[in-house]
């Protein structure tokens, strides 16, 4: 099985028609907005708040990851057939892949082996056209700063030099990293340095996944926050009126898009902002969504769980009232024996002391995810290299803790392979649920809940603020966003800011470079390192080992 | 009936689900890739090329416009309705409108009046993400261009300064025109002055709407030309291996969009290469689907007949071997005016010396057409201030000429105001269509052929090459490319390359600036004046007064 690529797996597969799954969830045909006859688009008054605090939101993250990720959308799915195969009625809600990677190195993110969503090609291009509403409302939001700075009518007497917003594109394009803009003349504009980030980075997709209506949308749109006039008074997106219209490019952006599993579950793909400088999971309107049309709907959100799970639960779920019933805490022998200090060269070799050794990261991931009042599970993402003694230490070891450890083959066999890790995920719904709780109070001062989430979560000592850290602070203060979620801007490699503190770390503080705002998201970004917001392509791009034929079939897309 | 906004009397009609319209063409339900209730892809396999040989091709174009444009769009869709009320089977086959625009002064691009294709917020809006989908497409080709110019694994030693190829954004947006790029160190690139295009100016619509199917399609897309290597070699696309992911990127784009008209006809939408750089109309492939599906395809070209129908004629019908049997030339006589000489404040003042004055150019442009073997039909399309007088010189001017020139009321009246120019079409189809000729062999010289279209079409005396022209035909020559097709670039307002010379202006010479080569489309283009390829926002944005609902609907779009 495993000597077919995921396109091959994929397009094996004869798809149902998208009526048949939304029928699985009792919509309306007429309710249905198709796009082809695969995908189809789903109206927000589909919603029904009651079923959202009735039924059962799962949240799969992860440990500390390797690089090549340790397969959370691949267990989501795997668990969504699980969970149907035993008999309950499951809906996964996920992230939509960025374009960008796509043509890089990454590929697509859609699953993988037996665990996908499909149709992947379409899922991987330009699917439903949401990326591209979010890119053309944030550029919108440029050509209508980049025009007040020269226009005589209105004139906000914007200080270029102040401007924070930058343009997008979805695509991984190094070269737009640093720009200058406006040359060439008088009628060209005025010049100022700029540059592109990669779309899901931009703040409108923040936005879309934060916001729980069009009204809510259109308010955060105008809030976003600019720069400043040559007299320092603050400029925002509504003194442009530019909210309507960026909403009216986002008014079919907003609709949460459904698919299907390969075993033909329903799968609901719906926003995808990036995991360090925003929240890195899917719209509050999609995870909503599944959970009034399912019993169990299960999510994701990226990195491991000290950056996706802490800003599942302390931003997305605050905000938006949800109640997570159980965490699936995604681990790999391989990112096991990597914190218990392997080499790259050694990921693939077993050693139980290693594994051992590693076990406290998950460790302290376990310890975290209880801080919210919630269980987790942990699966044990399967692969070849895995040794029978390291996946049994790993199961004691978390059976030790009063966790269930489950060894989780979706990628090889479906939903066959993981109806073990569904009936643990339902033991903890069904029995061990608890009221969420999350870890800081919005209204708490902000070094104080940045203090919080570094310290009960990071394991930090201390958080040290550099010098402009601390004139930003002051701007937040001014500006009257103190009230704002934290957001925190982190290496995805470490519990602590420095990549190399693998494992457990202890003793460490953690340094506050910077903190940015996204006014219209709500969030107060502090940055402890460098975040890579525009991607390269490598040295032979993934676009090269692509085709299509006459028939439009695509091969080499991963 | 006018106090009404075009999105007002488009919200207020009660559309159709697509798949009733389709019904009308025969299209099975299964044929149909749904966008929602009123949008579809429709398969290339649906183009029956001798139905496209049977059936009957009408090309819309103008007189030489004024800026507001003569309402080419309008008296297409009114003329379709007229058509099918009339009892033929008629689809109207247009351009998709351009986003950028929708923002600033122009607005969309959906007809007008009663005479629209709906629902209009769509179509002005992403549509079916064909726009984006080369956006995509042309930007994947200049992030692998940049990523060449530093990569280690196959660089192709490329000069930056040569690189002709530019992104593209579909946003007004002047200030991205001219900038810097790779700018701030070794890992962002290498720095290289660039500058953004609107996406329809892109050579990938131009090549869409050139290609008969993905394999011609890939094969254009490979034959762009991106510039030269520092030993002065020529730099295609597919020497970067970037045809297939472009390919890849256009997958669905390269399938016509159905929609319908306000009385609930046909309407194909396709593709829209700007009209002064490129072709300036719908795809072949959405032309060949029109003639396919239905006895009449109403199609139109941008700007005047000297620049959109010349090229439809000798370019896309030429290349595509389509027969076009009837060319509406529409006129309004607020433009006879003006080529008569009046002022911009006397536009709406009836004057019929004027009228007659300004009717040397109308008369011209029905000259050209029969060059073609085609006999022309001139449609006055109605404004309120027309006087009876000024029409009645209009139409016995035409008759003098043997041409049937019928008032046309499809704004104000939909169908019901086009009955009679409907006739008039029918008429030249059933009785005196002969065989379309064009008017070079695109094996002709560079210089022969540029010579005919100016001489025979715009009546200039003679052709005029600066330096740098010269040098663009040595390359061209150099390049093998001496057997394209030609693609003038020039302006709008007069048959000659001066703005100035209204009506029908004689005794001028043209002159070629530079001539750049469209080597994917095919195209030599001849620069015979400054051509605006970003367009800028006004001073208050159109954007300013849109606005959209708790319940997504839009207000002040048009």
């Amino acid at each position: 099985m495993a000597h077919l690529s995921d396109i091959e797996i994929a397009q094996a597969k004869e798809l149902q028609h998208i009526t048949k799954i939304a029928s699985k969830l009792s919509i309306k045909e007429d309710d249905l907005e198709l796009y082809g006859k695969y995908k189809a688009k789903l109206p927000l008054h589909l919603i029904d708040e009651e079923k959202v605090k009735e039924n059962n939101l799962v949240l799969v993250t992860a440990l500390t990851p390797t690089p090549a990720g340790e397969g959370k959308t691949t267990v989501s799915i795997g668990l969504t057939e699980g969970l149907n195969k035993i008999g309950k009625q499951a809906t996964v809600v996920l992230r939509e892949p960025s374009l960008g990677p796509v043509f890089g190195i990454k590929g697509g993110a859609a699953g993988g082996g037996y665990s996908q969503v499909v149709p992947m090609e379409d899922i991987n291009l330009h699917f439903t056209g949401d990326f591209n509403a979010v890119e053309k409302a944030n550029n919108l939001l440029s050509a209508l700063i980049d025009n007040n700075l020269q226009s005589k009518v209105n004139n906000l007497n914007i200080d270029p030099r102040t401007i924070l917003w930058k343009r997008v594109i979805d695509m991984n394009d190094r070269a737009l990293r640093q720009i200058t803009i406006g040359l060439g003349g008088t009628a060209n504009g005025i010049p100022r340095e700029d540059g592109f980030n990669i779309t899901p980075a931009s703040e409108v997709m923040a936005i879309l996944c934060m916001a729980t209506d069009f009204d809510n949308l259109k308010e955060r749109l105008g809030n976003i926050f600019i720069g400043f006039t040559f007299d320092k008074k603050p400029v925002f997106a509504k003194d442009l009126n530019a909210e309507n219209a960026m909403a009216i490019l986002l008014k079919d952006a907003i609709k949460p898009n459904l698919v299907q599993t390969l075993e033909e579950n329903p799968a609901i793909i719906h926003g995808g902002p990036f995991a360090n400088i925003a929240q890195g999971t899917n719209t509050i309107i999609a995870t909503k969504m599944g959970l009034s049309l399912s019993d169990y709907a299960v999510t994701e959100a990226g990195f491991g769980a000290d950056l996706g799970a802490e800003k599942f639960l302390n931003i997305k779920s605050a905000f938006a009232g949800l109640n997570p019933k159980c965490v699936v805490l995604v681990a790999t022998i391989r990112a096991l024996r990597h914190h218990g200090g392997a080499q790259k060269e050694e990921y693939n070799t077993p050693n139980v002391e290693r594994v051992a050794e590693g076990f406290k990261n998950l460790e302290k991931h376990i310890e975290n995810i209880r801080k919210y009042n919630i269980e987790p599970v942990v699966a044990v993402n399967s692969f070849i290299s895995d040794s029978d003694e390291e996946v049994k230490f790993v199961v004691e070891a978390c059976s030790e803790l009063g966790v269930h450890a489950v060894v989780s083959e979706g990628w090889a066999k479906g939903g066959e392979g993981t109806q073990d890790l569904a009936r643990a995920v339902v033991d903890v719904v069904e029995n061990k649920a608890t009221e969420f709780k999350p870890l800081y109070d919005w209204k708490s001062p902000v070094k104080e809940k940045i203090a919080t989430i570094a310290k009960e979560i990071y394991g930090a000592d201390d958080v040290i603020y550099d010098k402009k850290a601390m004139l930003n602070l002051r701007r937040i203060d001014r500006l009257g966003f103190n009230d704002f979620a934290i957001c925190m801007a982190k290496t995805q490699k470490s519990f602590s800011d420095d990549d190399k503190l693998i494992g457990r770390p202890t003793g460490f503080s953690v340094t506050v470079r910077e903190i940015e705002i996204a006014a219209g998201a709500e969030f107060i970004i502090p940055i402890l390192g460098k975040m890579m917001r525009m991607p390269g392509l490598p040295g032979k791009p993934a676009s090269e080992g692509m085709s299509i034929d006459n028939e439009g079939v695509i091969s080499g897309l991963s």
